[in-house]
């Protein structure tokens, strides 16, 4: 759903025709995605039609853009097949590829998993030191 | 359950504890994710005790790491309160911060989603270019 908000579609019928689940599926997860913040669900009116609403993408939504990238690498690598996932995205200016990746902070190098490490946040840990 | 696999879970048990769902649905999830070839289950013995089994990340399922982290800074930025996340991901050999970026494959500097668009693979378009 956020995947297709992000690919552009904005009404119901939009979101229906690209993910193809139940109307009432589609309801109640755009409905969660409201109530979490991620979407926003504004009026908008066509002439001659009943007042509609259509849901766009919050900051709090736009913000998950690198997520969803990542969520696409991961795709196109595993589930795609041999032929690769059927989109990329480019940097608009130059037309090369973006691409996610995890960079250190101190030499903005690109890190392997296995080189890192997660921890508690120093300031959360009883750090008494003995010397 | 991604998540606390990458965290160190392996045994249904310590999934348990960390995600605190009902039995029913964590041995559900869990079966989906064996199902999907993200975590795979092997069995372990230990003394005076039946077989049981334990539930380890495949190369499929770490390659889920960036995505797991970008979401986790996501939820450090909106979702954790002034105070901000409980956990930092660091790398080993410097001690310094890493982070989830979207980099240009041109100039390697970093890109906002603003500045990068998705579309379809080239070589799925129909290029019929008229001179």
């Amino acid at each position: 759903m956020i995947r297709e908000a992000f690919y552009g579609a904005q009404r119901f019928e939009q979101f229906l025709a690209n993910v193809g689940c139940a109307r009432s599926l589609l309801t109640e997860r755009l409905a969660t995605l409201v109530e979490h913040g991620v979407l926003r669900r504004e009026p908008y009116h066509e002439p001659g039609q009943r007042k509609r609403h259509e849901y766009l993408l919050t900051a709090k939504g736009h913000d998950l853009y690198v997520v969803m990238l990542a969520l696409t690498e991961w795709g196109d690598r595993w589930e795609a097949g041999p032929e690769g996932g059927p989109l990329v995205t480019r940097h608009r200016d130059c037309d090369a590829l973006v691409h996610v990746e995890l960079r250190c902070a101190h030499d903005h190098r690109i890190r392997e998993p296995e080189e890192t490490e997660i921890q508690p946040r120093p300031d959360l840990v009883d750090r008494t030191v003995t010397k």
